[in-house]
């Protein structure tokens, strides 16, 4: 690895572009831009793996969920690490809800009768497995207390459509114990929709297909789920609503309101427990009924059925429902020039057990940035804008640590915040990043300027390539072509949920991955001796996603104007304005065809005397829909992004500022303060977690839901309303290039 | 069941077309018409259920496969029944090669030593699934001897696709024994493509995935496999040629000369066994190495992977080579009026063990068939043509009593057959037929007479609603309009392949199915008791099938003018030209951009040092092909057609049949007697089996192969040699044409 700052500093100068012998770099004054390369490029040379790999043994050498001793320790000792650093770091704390279990008990009644271990085995090898006193139970954290018995139904994923499959096929999990597995949608989903559909629990399997040994060889022999590997988790309903429960969209902190317990939205309506594979197998083999559809199948060596268990199954569940104190670690530097234009950066301490994949092999870097942020501080360098490094207390339970904190410093956050850079853990492989479209530029050049310690490739040009592997035909031209690579948009399932969603702050999603099979997310073996076997053993990945996120964090802090682009935003709302449409189109064409079918008597054709189907029935279609003040709002924001970009460089060339105050209100146009339909919580009408599926990003979110659950009747004052979002973000955006043309 | 004959009645006069009050059926006189119309109805209601089944249970009371007392039984019993509906039926015989097992064995050395039990139980429920000492064991017909010792290699379906992505890995097979699933391509071309590769064994297995547990309850519960259930089978190469391998192209009647045994070129390379999934588990998980792709994991609960066995397995292999008599049961009812126009019909009676699916399940409607017929003679009906009722012995080894037959009478046919029907045991579902486009029309006239015992539809709109369900949206237009469902082309696979691969006689292959998950192919459970529990269980299906055939045996054998219908013929031949055209467009895409990739370092950027991948080479660009010919003779083709068809009408309204000779010759001109490259027995130019497929058809064979196989130096003589063919056709179909306009 000797050679690397010299290949480092190859690519870096192809990379950061030189025109007549000027460092070009957007948002900079030439002068400006040379030296940031220079400091940029010193602080690449300070992360060092392995002290990364210290800092993940450290702080995954005990089990630190909310609550414990070693949470607490753990926020404390990365407190004490920064202030030694020579950085001012405090601990905020807040008090939050998190039930943690006092009674689990799940049993197959009946002449096979089994009782669930509901237990992951200490290995020999593993000597963290065997802290059995201070790991938590397999559960589901804010799953409702209960004691039911009844027949169990498998629903595949426990989607809305896998239960239309189970109602075609004349089954109702009325009154039944849903047995689910995991994947398709976010957890808490799964009982939500389990409830809608009747049922009285819900069990969430991790199935051996896409999480066990189908896989590759299983713990400790490899990486992949043990039979007795069980994923906990938040049931908490994320796509509703996220941070503490009883403090819906204000800070818990002290003497702040608590909705009380009863009157809790957010909880599973019915019991709900995650179980082993090894425990869902008794289960699956007590259903009988048809073959389930090939989709439905997994990987155990059974007939996966739809259809009703012949014996029931009696599930019982109580927690203690204790509220517990949060600790977030917030480091301050203080910007020379713009101290209110804040940069934020953060990732979680807290894990459901040990957690060196989750979220350790993220905060370790994130603690080797602060290392060498203070080492630049030292040599004298100073930010322009204030940098705020967080690392978050609570993520695992329903992103409480970040949530309450964007939530307490609400007004403040509304006026500073420049951006939001988030990572949560890390991998082996491929650079990924998600987000906001008006940073899509600025993370495409920084990637430029990041070796994969792998192939000496940029993780820009590494990503492209592979993404060009991964491409259909008509995909090949523009990978090969556009200036950035797209990035995908966020939904929920990390601490920038509140920033993006809540406030509309300007937010990404960066990291590693994609070369490792694993793991063992949520359970006791997502431990130090299992990462440093089986994912990133070295922490050269964890290396560069240090470098990657601080670069990032220093390109923004220290610009002269903030290198937003927002014709890369407008651009991507044109495809989702695109998309939207054709689902629409789709959608008719689809029922229209379904209703053809009907007529002319396909389901009569496909009548089997074996199997009990129910008769379709003819579906309404949908009215056509004026897309038109959309398809405008889209055009306006093309030409105002474009004339924005077009006056930026003149701008920054001219050594003027001012315009920074007004780019941090641009993304905050996407918020509408009434919030989405259902959910008031999540207020951007750009990008949302999907109702449906949690993790998936819904964007457009109320139009695009609108069709997809076929809410004819609210499309009209949902396009309106969100093009109003985006005449708003045209109108700020038009003030800026004002500013910028010194008008 | 009593309201049939109604409903039916009913169906048949709404198929059969009325206009101006006449009854309308292609290739008939108006007056003859009516009258067919009433024998065909009077045939239908023939068939019986109970007889079938009785049939049914009668020819699998025993194993009676090849040489066995039972196969000889059940062909004198057939003969005598025959006899006794007042048909002349004769059993032909024929001497052909066929080995059984003397030694198998097959171990996992090693620590975890384990011995295949090659042993499928006897259950108690089932009892002729006990009758041991006349059961063939598990084995391979024609796999050769040998006793080898090697590591084992999973190869997935062992496709030359899957060896590429093991040589991509690194994985040599070279010295080793390969174990592949069965599905992907006929069981044959597995121990070709292995030896290919430096195989010295091969074991095939059935996967959970595609025939066992994942597909529903395995017997007895359920239909599907049961863990020691193995796929017996024929390795013979059938993609290069079928019937006895000693008497190649001429038939094995006494005195005919045998090829040694030493110089046959049909025998597997390297020994081949088949296991159950039971027995392929130890040697799975025997094998260390990187997981493998997604599409090679089956249902196994293990990881599947590439690589090599920590421990050798060894397998011996030893059969008794010895020729035994095969005993094909041939019934003949001359024509009153073509006498030398033959109609041939066919299903085998041979099976494995007892087969009461395959082939029963098929010949015990054929029977009925040959009673109904009988019946029909009584009633004074007599046939304008010479029916030909065929059933074949030796179909599972390698088509033998077929191909010895067509051998033998070769001379007879391509004089005088007209077509050749057949099917090959039946189930529960939807009708299906593949063949000649020639009898694609008469094939789907026929459809539209037959009732479907489950919805009282005709199985003609059955078949198109359902294709409809399944279809993606640019296919329903012409599944809603076009006056034909169109049918798919013959590869091979049964008992056709003789009478289209090398004579060129418009043949069909025929039957129902598609509700049933099942089964036990070739194994000692595919037996009266699971069919009567878990397939056509009433044989209602069986009836229809007697039905279908049998009507349209009556409408070629009694037209006044065969009703072939050439513009069918003619519009699916323009649509494989476009096709091979496209392909060769996809394959020069894809060469290029594969090149591309390797250029601009896709290769380079996927580098994982875990994970071995040899770097890819680039290659030659096909070179742009002269697809004149080919277009040029099918436009030919589609005109020639259209003339004809439109002549047809008016031909056989003026009660002239001189045509009918010249139309036999028509499919016929499709053969090229110098046979297709490397394999001479086939010589058909429009159909053949792929010969990496097998039971997959490759359509225009020769150009197709070109270019899937990459043979760029062979194309042009390809394409002009296939265009010939087609030309030839069109010739003979002026020369048809100018008969029907009386030139």
């Amino acid at each position: 690895m000797k050679s690397l700052p010299l290949v480092l500093a190859l690519y870096a100068s192809i990379a950061f572009g030189l025109e007549n012998g000027q460092t070009v770099l957007r948002g900079y004054l030439p002068e400006h831009a040379a030296t940031e390369v220079q400091w940029e490029q010193k602080f690449r040379a300070l992360p060092d793996a392995a002290r990364i790999r210290e800092y993940a043994r450290h702080l995954s050498a005990r089990p630190h969920h909310v609550g414990s001793p070693y949470d607490k320790e753990n926020a404390e000792w990365l407190a004490e690490q920064l202030r030694s650093y020579g950085l001012d770091a405090k601990i905020e704390t807040f008090d939050t809800l998190f039930p943690t279990p006092k009674v689990r008990k799940l049993e197959l009644l009946g002449a096979n009768k089994y009782v669930a271990k509901l237990e992951e085995k200490a290995l020999k090898e593993d000597p963290t497995t065997a802290q059995k006193s201070e790991q938590l139970p397999t559960y589901l954290a804010y799953a409702r207390d209960g004691d039911v018995t009844g027949p169990v139904v498998y629903a595949n994923y426990g989607t809305p459509e896998d239960y239309k499959v189970l109602e075609e096929r004349g089954i109702s999990v009325k009154g039944a114990i849903v047995l689910v597995r995991y994947g398709a949608n976010f957890r808490s989903v799964k009982p939500r929709v389990a409830a809608e559909h009747g049922a009285i629990g819900v069990l969430l399997f991790s199935d051996p297909q896409d999480d066990g040994y189908a896989r590759g060889d299983t713990y400790p022999k490899g990486p992949t789920r043990p039979a007795d590997g069980v994923q906990r988790g938040t049931v908490n309903d994320s796509p509703i609503q996220v941070g503490d429960p009883q403090t819906p969209g204000y800070g818990a902190v002290p003497g702040a309101k608590l909705v009380p317990l009863d009157q809790l939205t957010v909880l599973t309506k019915i019991p709900a427990l995650p179980i082993s594979y090894e425990d869902a197998l008794p289960f699956l083999q007590a259903i009988e009924g048809e073959i389930a559809p090939e989709s439905w199948r997994g990987a155990l060596p059974v007939p996966y059925k739809t259809g009703v268990s012949t014996a029931p199954a009696h599930l019982v569940l109580a927690s203690n429902w204790d509220r517990k104190p949060l600790y977030d670690v917030i480091v301050k530097i203080s910007g020379a020039e713009f101290p209110d234009q804040w940069v934020i950066r953060g990732n979680h301490h807290d894990a459901w057990v040990n957690g060196t994949a989750d979220p350790v092999s993220g905060t370790s870097p994130e603690l080797e940035e602060g290392r060498a942020l203070g080492e630049l501080l030292k040599q004298g360098w100073r930010p322009k804008r204030t940098i705020i490094y967080a690392i978050w207390d609570g993520e695992e339970e329903g992103l409480l640590g970040s949530t309450e904190w964007v939530e307490t410093h609400a007004d403040e956050l509304r006026q500073h915040a420049v951006a939001y850079l988030n990572t949560d853990g890390n991998g082996r492989g491929y650079f990924h990043a998600s987000g906001s479209h008006s940073l899509e530029h600025a993370v495409n050049e920084v990637a430029k300027d990041i070796v994969d310690p792998e192939t000496q490739l940029s993780v820009w040009k590494r990503e492209q390539l592979v993404d060009i592997s991964r491409a259909k035909p008509d995909q090949r031209v523009e990978l090969r072509t556009r200036p950035d690579l797209r990035i995908g948009a966020l939904g929920t399932g990390s601490d920038y949920t509140a920033f993006l969603d809540h406030l509309g702050i300007a937010s990404l999603n960066l990291g590693y991955g994609g070369e490792d099979e694993g793991g063992q997310y949520h359970s006791i073996y997502d431990d130090f001796y299992w990462y440093t076997h089986f994912e990133d053993t070295n922490f050269a990945y964890g290396r560069i996603l240090a470098q990657t996120v601080g670069s990032l964090v220093l390109r923004l802090a220290d610009a002269d104007v903030i290198p937003f682009k927002y014709g890369n935003f407008a651009d991507t709302v044109s495809g989702y304005v695109g998309e939207v449409k054709k689902l629409a189109e789709i959608q008719r064409a689809e029922l229209k065809e379904h209703n053809t079918e009907i007529t002319e008597g396909v389901y009569t054709a496909l009548h089997d005397p074996k199997k009990h189907r129910e008769a379709p029935k003819s579906e309404a279609l949908p009215p056509y829909f004026n897309f038109a003040p959309l398809e405008q709002a889209s055009d306006n924001l093309n030409a105002a992004a474009a004339a924005f970009d077009k006056a930026y460089e003149r701008y920054v060339a001219s050594g003027r500022t001012g315009v920074n105050e007004q780019l941090l209100l641009v993304d905050r146009a996407q918020i509408d303060e009434k919030g989405l339909p259902g959910r008031p919580w999540y207020q951007n009408l750009i990008y949302a977690p999907g109702l449906y599926s949690g993790y998936g990003v819904k964007t457009l979110p109320q139009v695009r839901e609108d069709i997809e659950l076929k809410q004819w009747s609210d499309m009209d004052a949902a396009i309106v309303r969100t093009s109003s979002a985006i005449e708003r973000e045209v109108d700020q955006l038009k003030k800026a290039t004002q500013i910028l043309d010194n008008k």
